[in-house]
């Protein structure tokens, strides 16, 4: 059987290409980063799946399959010690690099979990460190936790080596839990690890004052945990005990799902068709989403998510995360379990990822795959869902598709607030104090999705609407109660914004292709959230890293190997190159065209006391829906069933349906 | 035992009621329009429920019991044959009037079913309606459908006499089948009838022209049905049939759920307590909502909604609905049944409604109670949830409570999207054409919530805060990563509006009462949709009669029996009297006050084919949050358990739990 070529790359497909990369360096120490599925360009895709549909999906036909692609980001470690940067990409069929690039010194590779683990041994070794922590006089049983983060922007005119900083927490080990909840006692100092040296190589004092305190004055006592309150999340340790009168739902299929995988990656559900990956970038990617073998979707990502800080401290400024491209989401994604994250009859995905020696490991149930009732009209949707853990926060992404052929991107952030020690009985305008000597700080998450439409066809164009009064007039409002609905072409590259107050809602149409009923070119619409944009001042290094926060849609022009809002380097960075602000300042012919639409949107989380020790989930969904790209109602053909498990409380019985 | 105030009016009381005002009008004919609850002075009611809840919450204490009153709604007929319309309230302990009110001729009251059916036996009786359908040659086996809808805003200068509209259609009785769809045969007429005369008094004709037509041409053919196509929605009827690969998905609660109801109106479940009731106007009531004892709201209602129709064409500015003031959200309220609108284990609630001579019948099922999850981020929510059917149009509203402390406000929207003829190959500035001949019709739907708060008592605040973004500067913001957060006290009375992109949060606070970690006021907080308001010009009688449309958010100073967004009496305003814009032009002191809170949101629909026939749910959702009310996330202490019934597609399995 033939590979499909948006399976992602077997554990010996990665070796394979491991073996290349190591066989090209004979003489040099290699640092694996990652080894993953270089997509196909698109050119080559389209001839393939219209092969593919044109005889039976889900199988992968052998003719003009294109080449098996793997995408090695590696350091090539030379005789002065100081690595290089490469990515080549290996042809895995050929056994051959095909394409290889040494990264300029300007941009920073995305970290690894390793080189997090260094910082925790650069911090035990660090005697200077050691004894800024000696003098906080940490009360007995507790012992330090070092929480590596990125370093963040760097500083303008700060030297370019590769750093990391240690948020810095102690645990209390008597409750012999190594979950118990450190975040709660948050010590004022952060380390800072040259990468290459390995070394600690400053220690920045934090201010723990409050309103009115200087940024950098340093007003706590050495015992600074004291006026710290214990704030334990998991069940065995939370104070008062756990509740004793939660009964269990529970979710039976007795017949099965409605969804068939077929090759570990080709999904169909309910006239849905779709294929689902996974880079340890970008987590789970779906790609060629049809309905009814009517094409949708090339591809669906979520491309890029940013959390700046807004303490005004230095170096505060400094907590800046770019979650896709500093380490990846997908290397983060939990490996998800039967009974806690879905219910029901779940299906799940592995990825493959490598170690610094480039030797793959399968990462099991990253995805996982599942049907959910949502109510009332049209009950049934499937959930495609990946969860990741980055440091305190928690989130949960996931593309649903429904029988009415809407897709919504969700998006759940929970976890625990970022916070850090304030002094007992002071407040602060850089957050607010959740519990003793805890104050959680002022932050934004700003996520972007990448949406490559192909909505029956490649050649599409985005437009649009808004619905405006018009003053009351004899000849075209005689009674006032006329609005008209105004449209505009998006002709060129750009950002734009939402306008919720006038309904602007936005369209992805063909325009070659008409609803036989209405007329209008076939396609599918999305309000994006209005959210607020970054509150960082322009120009500072927050905003300049982020660029792609500035707008809440972007249109841009495809181009193969452009995915990333923010642009391919993160770490470190000073401005967002390559990311889409650039690409929309091309200034490309987006009608009628290969195009790419970038939806952006977040949250400003100023925190409350009820968001700690773990907030509440906060919830995001943008909503795709068809706009007279069918004939009727996608959905009207599903069964009115009545559903004989559900009881009443009391007693057995029930009559007729309700019919919607 | 004691009946709660809260608890609506049973059979008995009800017939006590209607008995009482009969016997005060022996020598004339009275027809009743409702009977229901009359609600307790507020200010009894706080002392009541302090007695309570010192006591035992859900029993009824039988001292300080205010007065049972029922409110009683009728006609009377005098020996003119012209109806005078009085509001009475009835103590039916004392079985005595309490309260007595002519109601001015200058309003109308609200309608009820059976005025609707008087609609149709006028259109029989009607040799001119007759005549007029007759011209239309309906295709064999089609039968004329009337449907009845208030007349909407009265024109100026119109005299006001009470009249009913009927929008006119043809089923095809050939199915066999009650629920064919008779919209998709729209028939361009609408007779207009005089409710005192029960009598056809003018039928207007309807333009279906398009684009660059007249507003009264009338250019259709007389067989003005034939390029009309079928659009079945039941699914026995639907063209191609149903699919049949749609599992079922069954929710189980092995050991019943983790809700406990009292006497019929008193919920308790994971520490929430609340009363539910049921009125004719608003449906589901929720009232003395309590987590752990703790006062939250007072009240919680679904006010008003309104539904105006954009086509410029008169007489459509007379297509505005007020589907709760003009016949009563409760009254169109679906009899739920088990296994067809909520899974699981479900309690429902009955009313009691009220025939023209006034005789009591429960209404079965009006609401319905049940638990679900809501996956990761405290997974468990309690929904009380009440469904009507209007016309076309059917709406789920839902209160959510959940484990966090939230109360979510659900709105769905769905049925079917109201429409006109079109001449074949026609489009049209006023809607879309969503099928042949049917001209679906641009529209908003609007609604307003009523929050009237109790936040660890009766004097709150309402406060609102933004983020701005802060120029960099030495001072305040070094490295431009600061923003500021802007709190503004809503002290008087007033209309205010959603910000999103500032982060606009509205916060109802208890001035009185501060968290002991922030040093805050205790409250909770919601961001209000920043949803388009009423296009309608302003000034047209659609933009008068809906002045609640304004503002996004209104804050009042509470009264008794002021719960009506529109105010009392809707149908065929001219004018919001006595509404939420009235409420506010008081300009009464709100702060540290009894304050009533109103959340203005809806939804601009300018349809797409896809809402033809059936329209996919369109989901509405305000949360209201703790923000500082408790001293740490309220579900933290639920326990992390694993679900065992869920099962993997192929094996069965599964190790660890995921903690969140």
């Amino acid at each position: 059987m033939v590979t499909h070529p948006f399976k992602i790359l077997s554990v010996e497909e990665t070796r394979i290409a491991r073996d290349v990369v190591l066989s090209l360096y004979p003489d040099h120490v290699v640092d694996f980063r990652e080894i993953y599925l270089q997509e196909p360009e698109k050119e080559l895709m389209k001839q393939y799946l219209d092969l593919e549909h044109a005889a039976q999906p889900g199988q992968s036909p052998s003719s003009k399959r294109p080449p098996r692609l793997a995408k090695c980001q590696y350091d090539i470690i030379g005789s002065d010690k100081i690595p290089s940067y490469h990515e080549s990409v290996i042809d895995v069929e050929l056994k051959k690099r095909v394409r290889h690039e040494i990264v300029g010194k300007e941009h920073q590779a995305s970290l690894t979990l390793w080189e997090f683990q260094h910082l925790v041994e650069a911090c035990k070794q660090s005697k200077e460190f050691q004894d800024a922590i000696a003098d906080f006089k940490l009360p007995d049983g507790f012992e330090l936790v070092v929480e590596p983060w990125p370093y963040g922007g760097l500083d303008f005119g700060a030297e370019s080596r590769r750093f990391f900083q240690g948020l810095c927490f102690a645990q209390d080990t008597r409750n012999k839990n190594a979950d118990s909840n450190f975040y709660a006692y948050p010590l004022p100092v952060i380390p800072v690890m040259d990468a290459h040296l390995k070394k600690i190589v400053r220690i920045d004092r934090l201010a723990t004052g409050g309103k009115g305190d200087s940024f950098t004055g340093q007003t706590h006592s050495p015992r600074v945990l004291d006026h710290c309150q214990s704030a334990e999340y998991v069940p065995e340790l939370v104070s008062g005990g756990t509740r004793k009168d939660v009964k269990p739902i529970n979710i039976t299929q007795p017949e099965g799902p409605s969804f068939k995988v077929i090759d570990e990656s080709f999904v169909e559900w309910q006239k849905w068709s779709f294929r689902v990956s996974f880079n340890p970038r970008e987590g789970a990617v779906l790609h060629d989403v049809r309905y009814d073998g009517r094409s949708i979707l090339y591809r669906m990502s979520i491309s890029e998510m940013t959390v700046p800080y807004a303490d005004a401290r230095p170096p505060f400024h400094r907590k800046q995360a770019f979650d896709f491209g500093d380490g990846g989401a997908g290397n983060c994604a939990n490996n998800l379990s039967l009974g806690c994250d879905c219910l029901g009859v779940i299906k799940y995905f592995d990825a493959v990822i490598v170690s610094s020696d480039g030797e793959p490991k399968v990462h099991p149930n990253v995805i996982c795959l599942h049907e959910q009732d949502n109510g009332i009209g049209w009950k049934r949707e499937l959930v495609v869902q990946f969860i990741i853990t980055l440091a305190n926060y928690e989130y949960v992404f996931a593309y649903k598709l429904d029988t009415a052929g809407g897709i919504t991107l969700e998006v759940r952030a929970t976890g625990i607030v970022s916070v850090v020690n304030i002094d007992p009985g002071k407040t602060s305008d850089y957050g607010n104090v959740v519990s003793g000597g805890v104050l959680a700080q002022n932050h934004q998450h700003i996520f972007a999705a990448r949406i490559d439409p192909a909505i029956d066809g490649h050649k599409n164009s985005v437009t649009y609407e808004e619905s405006h009064p018009v003053p009351q007039n004899p000849t075209t409002n005689p009674q006032g109660n006329f609005y008209e609905i105004r449209k505009t072409l998006v002709s060129e590259s750009a950002g734009l914004d939402a306008n919720p107050i006038d309904h602007r809602v936005f369209k992805i149409v063909n325009p070659s292709k008409k609803n036989p009923h209405s007329g209008n070119p076939v396609g599918y619409k999305f309000s994006p959230l209005p959210t607020q944009k970054l509150l960082a001042a322009p120009g500072s290094i927050q905003s300049q890293r982020a660029l792609f926060t500035n707008h809440h849609v972007w249109v841009t022009k495809y181009r193969d190997d452009e995915l990333y809002a923010a642009g391919r380097y993160t770490l470190q960075s000073q401005l967002e190159v390559g990311g889409v602000h650039d690409m929309a300042a091309r200034k490309e012919n987006v009608a009628d065209e290969d195009l790419v639409v970038w939806n952006v949107f977040g949250l400003t989380h100023n925190p409350r006391v009820e968001d700690w020790p773990v907030m509440p989930v906060e919830i995001y969904q943008v909503h795709f829906k068809p706009s007279d790209f069918f004939e009727r109602n996608p959905a009207i053909d599903f069964p009115s069933t009545k559903n004989t498990a559900s009881v009443l409380v009391e007693k057995e019985g029930g009559e007729c349906c309700n019919k919607l």
